[in-house]
């Protein structure tokens, strides 16, 4: 398989090759790397259903991606603007909690409304598959400002806890959470790395470990619960993790367990920090409680890999996200710098610095 | 199969049966039921380690039983008393961190030396062989009392979370956490409960389903890292929890993972109870920093059911136990009473009640 034109980093979990789009099965991670054709709206929908692709950045990227291939397939009766409004609401419908997909289709949108008048059909999705490149290099670029940002937060030897995984495979090619590991440990400010192995769909045994490891970086992996355990016997120096949505009051959504991360570092003086770009933060949800949280399938909690763990017949519930309110964040690192509480005022700068103001 | 004279419960997970010692071998539910005959010292204590039998009251009456087994088996050249103490050391090497094991162990000598001097080698087995039936059938007594007191802390509709199997495959046949909730259902103050699947070994997924199955109590599965999110939705009335070991303080080692409970319940504001009976209560450890925790292998964190879920060649920690401080439990619920704080004080009466004082 030739390099992707739009990959401009070492790794990607996305490409845009032979004019459609391809996405790393990270379903199958770490034991098979398989890459799967998406050329039409539905089988981009269903990875990002399926998780084929996620994580906040990359279903953002993935999405963006999206609508040129939707615009690809054969137009049907309508016209070409309805056939994308069709396509964005499928790929907006696909899951509830990462405002990064809503942001990259909105984004896709007002490209759309600028060069859908004045262009042809096959100039109009030239213009678009420009901009999803564009959202692909620039996740790229902001995340290597975020490790920038948060490398600074480090000392050396530290021995930092992650939960799920924001690293490369979550994003672009450059992690968030994972980034900041990244840079810190070139930066010499880096001891080792606990993974929590995240649970029910392990994201962390199996995709942050498989990162890590790649990134010669050092790790263990740890059950969710050991976290604790950990902390209360003076393990863990710092926390960081990624975001699926960031409200405007400095609320965070992320993988379910990341709010038992926090309570445990606040009791223990461990600082916590979220790393995330500023298009994860949604200035349209006030806190937390305003965060739609997916619930998913109970067959993800009582079967591992096909392998049925509990008894027939059994009800579980699975919620994917949970919410770590502002007051046990430490730090937000974005791409614009380090925001710390309050945070409705520091997003709000952020915002303004981000736009030049 | 015909039933254990031993049982007096509708269920054991413990057998002595033709003279020998059958157990359930959890490692395999809830997929199969299958009784292994244990009739060496050698098979008994390979049981204990693998978990065939596990929770602290259940290894304590399997180990009861092995120094029967143990005396069986061919004599060799030493003495009985010799052999007596070899079994014996066997059996306490197996596990580190219940004390009810050593607990058995100590009562076992002790009736071995009531009986040595005076009586032939066989009549020294039929002694402690009925010791051990008594063993068996004292911990389905004291657990129906444990369940009984804590029948009492609950109220009309509650929604239980607990963590591991305290139940009855962790004891003689009527569990400590879950024999508390069963006496609530019983006595209609249950409404349901949330079975933290426990990882890494599934024994919430695999055992406590299994058992809340079978007693038609309404449960719901869920992964260790949602008790945050169900605690912060309001969705939890009180935690129950067995222990390992009970330090002379209140601080209670318990699976990995309980301390993350607890600190979540304190936050919360939601009661955390303890059951256990004071054969789990340790007065010679001060404190939970002087318990000794189990460090297991890593392939337990690595693989499930044999399913490697990481990359190879990685390493991984797996602290079997944590403790939580006392400071975080609402309440000890023993077959005395229910204990409260200040513990240390609490603690001490309850063994001048239960020693006639």
């Amino acid at each position: 398989m030739t390099s992707a034109d739009a990959a401009s980093v070492p790794f990607s979990p996305i490409r845009w090759q032979d004019d459609t789009l391809y996405l790393l099965d990270q379903t199958v991670l770490p034991d098979q790397e398989v890459w799967l054709r998406c050329d039409s709206t539905e089988l981009v929908a269903d990875a990002i259903r399926r998780l084929v692709v996620r994580g906040a950045p990359a279903i953002g990227v993935a999405a963006a991606y999206g609508l040129v291939v939707g615009l690809q397939e054969s137009p049907g009766e309508g016209s070409l603007r309805e056939r994308f409004r069709q396509v964005s609401d499928i790929l907006r419908a696909t899951r509830p909690t990462a405002v990064n997909l809503g942001w990259a289709l909105d984004r896709g949108q007002s490209r759309f409304d600028e060069v859908a008048e004045a262009s042809d059909r096959q100039t109009v999705i030239q213009h678009l598959l420009a901009w999803a490149k564009k959202v692909h290099e620039d996740d790229v670029a902001t995340n290597l400002k975020i490790g920038e940002h948060g490398a600074t937060l480090f000392t050396e030897g530290d021995r930092v806890l992650t939960h799920c995984n924001a690293g490369g495979l979550a994003t672009a090619g450059y992690g968030t959470a994972i980034g900041v590991i990244q840079s810190s440990w070139e930066a010499g400010r880096l001891g080792q790395v606990w993974v929590d192995e995240t649970r029910p769909l392990l994201q962390g045994a199996r995709l942050t470990s498989w990162e890590l490891k790649r990134l010669g970086i050092p790790f263990r992996l740890v059950t969710d619960s050991s976290a604790g355990a950990l902390m209360s016997r003076q393990m863990v120096d710092r926390i960081v993790v990624g975001s699926d949505r960031i409200a405007a009051n400095g609320d965070i959504a992320n993988k379910i367990g990341t709010y038992t991360v926090a309570v445990l570092a606040a009791r223990h003086g461990v600082p916590f920090y979220v790393a995330a770009p500023l298009s994860t933060i949604d200035l349209a949800t006030p806190t937390g409680a305003d965060i739609p949280i997916e619930v998913r399938d109970e067959e993800e909690v009582t079967d591992v890999f096909g392998k049925r763990i509990a008894p027939q017949e059994i009800q579980a519930l699975n919620f994917a996200f949970d919410v770590t309110p502002h007051d046990l964040v430490t730090a937000i690192i974005t791409e614009v710098g380090v925001l710390k509480a309050p945070f409705g005022e520091s997003i709000r700068r952020a915002f303004e610095t981000a736009s030049g103001g």
